[in-house]
């Protein structure tokens, strides 16, 4: 680990609200169980749940280095390897020596499916828990809004204007390289161009619940530059234990997530922003979430509705085809064929 | 690359007082010259040699992902491959096509030698360049101070008692594996706890001037607890063109380099504290520079140095053999053998 590293797992753990929410669903759900934490980090979650009385505790993680530290404040705890045993690997890859009774895992970024969580604890309830055994958390229900937030436009002002001013150098490739990644920033409401409309709800012990998100329908509250989307999630811990990253909650140490558009779009009230996100394989557990955006504006948003209501189904197969970005020469909406 | 690679360049090249150094330095050495770039990065400074008229540039850069960026975007300068070549991998294992008037590199980190520039810079002026060429930064002259930064203390703090007293969870051992990490840190005037000291100059074209640092000795101008050495430093990047990072001067990326010892020392005013360091390697172009410290109390501080300055040379034999530390039991001080 390098000091980088360190500082990013201090992040986290310094987040209280997080820590807070994970130690009161640990401290009802852990006491005198089997447990397997899938994603161990620094063991903090772990090492609450032996606190508290878990009979034994099984870590799951990627990296060695960090569960060779992990291991170690572990034992300093006092645990021997009969409460706590560590994996190393990829939890997909791990085979543990019995089912447990809770699978416990904090493996959420900011626009949620970016840790592949999804995938991970889909197949970690299906081969490591017992049957009526319980996952921390539960389920996750997500929310996004357009969004054009001041951090991220300084960014890229930076690269694509003040290089150039300053310097004679322009760096609009390095614009629109951040264009492709998701980030962890801060979004405030007058940032945001639309409502939070519902995204998608997971349920981790429902295989059927975790397709991956369908597209959703945006519609602008007031004019301005989309420059993306932004993300917020609630986690249902534990019955009554929620953890929540809407701007109107304390901070945490995910801010909010943003997702954004290759191309920014220019949006007035009345036009339809259609948003669906491509999901692509990455390095280790992390996936891309990449954003296609359709825009279609006012005079033509209804017409456009009621096609895709009359086609129903067909619409998540046009998503398939030609929408990449809003880019105005790829504007023209394909209507459902019906 | 990822979204924190991308802030990490961004921190550096927001740096104007970087910059426009090295754009001064450029200016004065680059116009008409062949050059070569150790540790391109994403190339703002061989941009701005062919800016100012380089004839050609050579740029070497050990990330693939980060070249083939940095490659793009001179590219669209309208650099062709007759004015810029890129060579992935470490400038120790490239070939140059000819010898250059002028080596050109930023691989300095807060506490200098971290990123081992000395030797890839003597490496490259041995075989990259022509008789008579120039080197940017010509040198550079660092010093050190005993020092206590208040920033440093609350991660420790966070580590070693936060997280006991929130949630009790005793991870003592990343306070541990903190203090062996060099860090980039703010250090004020008042966190320090001796006068700054000469270390180490350095003048990359003489390379008998390379040689690692020396031990220094500091003496406390205050009582208090030294966490470890703060290291500040003047490069000399042309003629009449510096780079400073003491915190007198204004604030740069570096803020300043600080070495924690492994453990802490209750320092006195008329102590002395006999600093060495042991340069380690480290994966691709770091080095993992540590200090070895020998605290000697007031009463005996006199005698020790008056021994030294009898002995001499053995001083840096000495050094080799026991003082890995200010642990209280190794404070004895091995006397030189006269």
């Amino acid at each position: 680990m390098d000091e980088r590293d360190i500082r990013d797992y201090q992040r986290m753990m310094q987040d209280d609200i997080r820590m807070q929410a994970y130690f009161q669903a640990i401290q009802k759900l852990c006491p005198g169980k089997v447990v397997c934490e899938v994603g161990l980090g620094l063991g903090p979650l772990s090492l609450m749940a032996l606190n508290v009385g878990a009979e034994r505790v099984y870590g799951i993680e990627v990296r060695p280095n960090v569960l060779e530290l992990a291991q170690r404040v572990i034992r300093n705890h006092g645990y021997d390897e009969k409460r706590f045993v560590g994996f190393e690997g990829l939890s997909t890859c791990v085979e543990l020596p019995e089912r447990v009774d809770v699978i416990l895992s904090e493996t959420l970024d900011g626009v949620v499916f970016g840790e592949n969580t999804a995938l991970f604890l889909l197949d970690a309830c299906e081969r490591f828990l017992k049957p009526g055994g319980v996952i921390i958390p539960e389920g996750i229900a997500s929310k996004v809004a357009l969004a054009n937030p001041v951090e991220f436009e300084r960014q890229l002002e930076f690269w694509s204007e003040k290089l150039q001013q300053r310097y004679g150098l322009n760096y609009r490739d390095v614009a629109t390289e951040l264009n492709l990644h998701n980030q962890s920033i801060a979004v405030t409401p007058d940032e945001l161009l639309s409502d939070w409309t519902h995204w998608h709800d997971v349920e981790f012990a429902k295989p059927e619940t975790i397709a991956y998100p369908r597209p959703v329908e945006l519609w602008p509250t007031r004019p301005g530059l989309a420059r993306g989307f932004a993300v917020a999630f609630e986690a249902t811990l534990a019955q009554g234990v929620h953890l929540r990253t809407f701007p109107s909650d304390p901070g945490t140490s995910w801010k909010q997530g943003f997702s954004p558009f290759r191309h920014p779009v220019e949006c007035s009230v009345g036009d339809l922003i259609w948003l669906d996100v491509q999901i692509g394989s990455g390095e280790d557990t992390r996936v891309s979430v990449r954003p296609r955006v359709l825009h279609i504006d006012a005079s033509r948003a209804p017409t456009f509705i009621a096609d895709l209501q009359r086609s129903g189904a067909s619409r998540s197969a046009e998503a398939e085809e030609g929408l990449e970005s809003a880019d105005p020469a790829e504007e023209k909406p394909p209507l459902p064929s019906s």
